[in-house]
């Protein structure tokens, strides 16, 4: 009898919570459409969005796209065509054979077609009276619903810890790296000393050497300053992991209580590099760069731990510009929204297939050279698939004698490295198609010695 | 015969040269149309613009306002009102009435109103896809849509010679300030001296100070400076014409071989002040927050006459952040074709007119005061307006003894002047009309000598 009574109960519990869970399913589904509008009803909104859609459609063969804000025909004022690498001609059909593959500068446009596909959900409206103060609400320069997005997106992509840390915004390539340098470097009893490990990102040595601040300097080489006799005080060091432009996972050379790392993780994502476990130093640095594809955004997170270390950068970025521009938070607000739907994976999946693929394609070509290698980095289990995989670069380093002359590479050096080390980065399809083929003409013309330049 | 003939030739010229105008705008008409889309057919864009749409439908009571990335309630995703200064209430329509007037920070939110008479026009849609490089088709970070419309807007207002000379983009209010002083300071024999004649914006020092470059240091006041016995040599010098604080049109203090002048004319436009005559400066900057009103999309811009100047600053800004936003400078483009619409002039009238009426009913009321004083600016010819014109300022500056506890102003020394200025800014409407209220009781307790605190 009691077992009976157990049965009835549970049983009763369950019809009761399945009940609720639909009624709130339900509820939810319906209050959330209650306050939006039927989309056959717009009004304000509708020009701008058939000039959008307008734009759109304008053909250039698939070798090239219109924008909104591109230059346009005085007559009728539709946005001329803007080809991709080697094409031409007013619809950009017109290919050009004798052109040189672009493989230098890092463009993340292969994810350019992920976003094509998902045009509804990747969309945004900025109204005229879009956010014209200079402050959110609470008075910060931060979108308080894009902070809690991006910490959404790093919890399901398993790249880094976020809780307990606070977040802030910058512009571009170089502002949080700068403000993350001055925040470090104040109050101290000496200079600091900027260092990053060979090969490393030239914007490093670049940014530090132009601001010339009294406060600190750029010296080289962290690897050589670990092995110096000189002792150094008040050390910071630039860690990039993936590395730029080898892809190494790293972590600091330098340890030791007068050093500080800055941990840029921009290529830290699943398409570029398996995620042994979530990223989880002081001051973490990542880009919306590299996770959608949006360089032209212009827009950094930073992750930091230590209060004052937050509120100095938060001085710099405030100092500096006032905080990242109100279209811009939006409209990175929208595509995190866009990523988040579903299980959250899509855009993972997608690059890191693309990437897959076009891996594949290169090491066939470059596995027929004796002359030329690509660089290897061995299997490692990945957090966020949950399996072993390879490691994928989006940045391919050749050891190659010297750039061809139909392939526009960026030369070791420029990464303090030998030149006989090449990146290659390849960016939109156009510019994947081109690259095989002209680096297939190198790996035989090289083989034969008859045309090596 | 002879006479006849000559009618007969000027009326067929007159009707040919008619004729051809009709055909060219019809043709005109219709091609403009051509490649336009059905504003009843759209697709993809349609989630984004109904949801645009219905976040503007969203009810605050007129005083606040709902934004699409504001914090959305948990359950419908609706998001919540964001109440203008004293008011509050789920809807925005609960009074406070022991609130203060913030009339501190200058949010240009004036401009508001005009935007939502013009939503049509000053709509964007932001498509997933858009620019997502690092650079523009010419490899730079600058639109030249962007650059040509801005040009055009200036020849509108007659605030400025544009021609032979380059245009940069920066983000918010330093950043081109920063790179001129950095572009100006470079290659000189010793560190520049940055000076600013008092009441001056304090950001000039702060920021200078903050950077702390070996090449320049904030000295003060350039009026001390001339008068000074001491000789400098490498001197830069801010000018702001109007002034920030006190509106007063304004021309460098030093002059000289070694003095080079950065011109900040964020407020020159027919809205703050009568124009008499084109600016014409060999670095001139000016700030969409000031023009449109839109502070938050943190987008200024520079005329450069010098080839030299120009580059070190387009490196600035490179180093510092590879230019602005690409949905910043696209929305900007959008702002300025609705500025150009018609005559190009609804703005300015707008803005004028309103700046007007808020400045008779301020000016009414100081008027009654023994004890306070609004500072006086004489009438000027207005280039723009064509007529003389009183100089309005947003900012009025009041002779005051203290601040009052209902009136939260920004005082004189943060501008290097005395306390007895106050700075009041007066941005929405809802904040103006709190003003007038607790200006009069300041008047009134004022004279009564019993409550000056």
């Amino acid at each position: 009898m009691e077992k009976k009574k157990v049965t009835r109960c549970c049983y009763s519990l369950c019809l009761l919570t399945s009940v609720g869970l639909n009624i709130y399913f339900v509820s939810n589904q319906y209050l959330k459409s209650e306050w939006k509008i039927n989309q056959n009803k717009l009004s304000w909104s509708q020009e701008a969005a058939a000039e959008a859609e307008a734009v759109a459609l304008i053909s250039c063969s698939g070798h090239g796209r219109a924008y909104l804000d591109g230059l346009s025909d005085f007559v009728d004022g539709k946005p001329f065509c803007e080809c991709n690498t080697c094409y031409g001609g007013h619809d950009c059909s017109i290919f050009s054979t004798d052109c040189a593959a672009d493989v230098d500068s890092g463009d993340p446009l292969f994810l350019e077609p992920f976003w094509m596909q998902h045009a509804a959900s990747s969309a945004v409206v900025v109204a005229g009276w879009h956010r014209m103060s200079y402050t959110f609400y609470d008075h910060s320069f931060v979108s308080q619903e894009l902070e809690n997005h991006i910490r959404r997106v790093h919890s399901i992509a398993r790249n880094a810890i976020t809780k307990g840390k606070y977040i802030i915004f910058g512009g571009g390539s170089t502002q949080l790296l700068g403000a993350a340098v001055y925040a470090l470097s104040m109050n101290l009893s000496s200079p600091a000393s900027v260092v990053a490990a060979a090969p490393a990102y030239p914007l490093y040595k670049s940014q530090t050497d132009f601001f010339q601040n009294t406060n600190f300097e750029y010296e080289g080489d962290s690897s050589l300053l670990k092995n110096s006799s000189k002792t150094k005080t008040n050390i910071i060091e630039f860690v990039t992991s993936p590395n730029n432009p080898d892809g190494n996972l790293r972590e600091a050379v330098l340890k030791g209580a007068s050093v500080r790392a800055i941990y840029d993780h921009a290529y830290y994502w699943p398409h570029f590099t398996a995620i042994p476990s979530p990223a989880n130093e002081d001051i973490m640095i990542f880009t919306i760069s590299k996770l959608t594809g949006h360089a032209g955004s212009r827009f950094r997170w930073a992750f930091v731990k230590d209060e004052d270390v937050y509120q100095n950068m938060q001085k710099y970025i405030s100092v500096a510009e006032m905080g990242i521009s109100r279209e811009a938070q939006l409209r990175a607000l929208k595509l995190m929204k866009a990523i988040l739907q579903g299980n959250g994976t899509d855009i993972f999946d997608y690059a890191y297939k693309k990437m897959s693929d076009r891996w594949k394609k290169l090491s066939q070509i470059v596995s027929l050279s004796k002359r030329f290698t690509l660089q290897e980095i061995p299997p490692q289990f990945c957090n966020f698939f949950e399996k072993v995989r390879d490691h994928l670069q989006k940045r391919t380093q050749i050891a190659i004698q010297s750039s061809s002359r139909n392939i526009i590479g960026r030369a070791g050096s420029i990464f303090n490295v030998e030149d006989r080390h090449v990146r290659l980065t390849i960016k939109s399809d156009d510019d994947f198609n081109l690259s095989p083929h002209h680096l297939k003409k190198l790996v035989v013309t090289g083989e034969d010695g008859a045309r090596t330049m």
